[in-house]
């Protein structure tokens, strides 16, 4: 499969041996209507999703925003950290009152 | 670029001219951690997320989840309608009382 190709293209060291999740977004525009362009507001968004799941340092967060005819692609890729992601949310809760 | 290559590789006919969006979340596992396997949960929320800029009919959602060695990978297609998406959510609001 092309992306399992993607990730998989670059050697791995020692010291490239960590954890990464990419987010890539692709917008492909057929010419059949206009809109804003949202792909840069995402990003955030998009972040704080994932850091539900997985403990985000931004230091080691990379984003890249390309356009290419009627094609924008964001992408989003996070180095995560040795340590295990905390607990996922729990998908109900209760509140006492 | 390796994504455009992707998204452009069906051939356009006038039954395909949609605009489309395109999220891939890839997860890639060295090894050096366990974890939670969060991407089935992430799909609605991404879901939730793109519902903010743009009308979804998950009719026309697909969504595929994949698994090769110590790579995951989410990807959802989104066949977006032909009328203009809502604006966007402001980024503060006031509240009178």
């Amino acid at each position: 499969m092309a992306f399992f190709d993607y990730f998989k293209r670059a050697p791995k060291s020692a010291s490239l041996a960590k954890d990464r999740l990419s987010i890539i977004v692709a917008r492909e525009r057929a010419g059949t209507r206009s809109g804003p362009d949202y792909l840069p507001a995402l990003q955030q968004e998009l972040l704080a999703v994932i850091a539900r799941y997985e403990t985000i340092d931004l230091a080691n967060v990379t984003v890249n925003l390309d356009k290419s005819g009627g094609c924008e692609v964001l992408e989003l890729n996070i180095v995560l950290p040795d340590s295990p992601p905390p607990p996922p949310p729990r998908l109900s809760q209760t509140v006492s009152v």
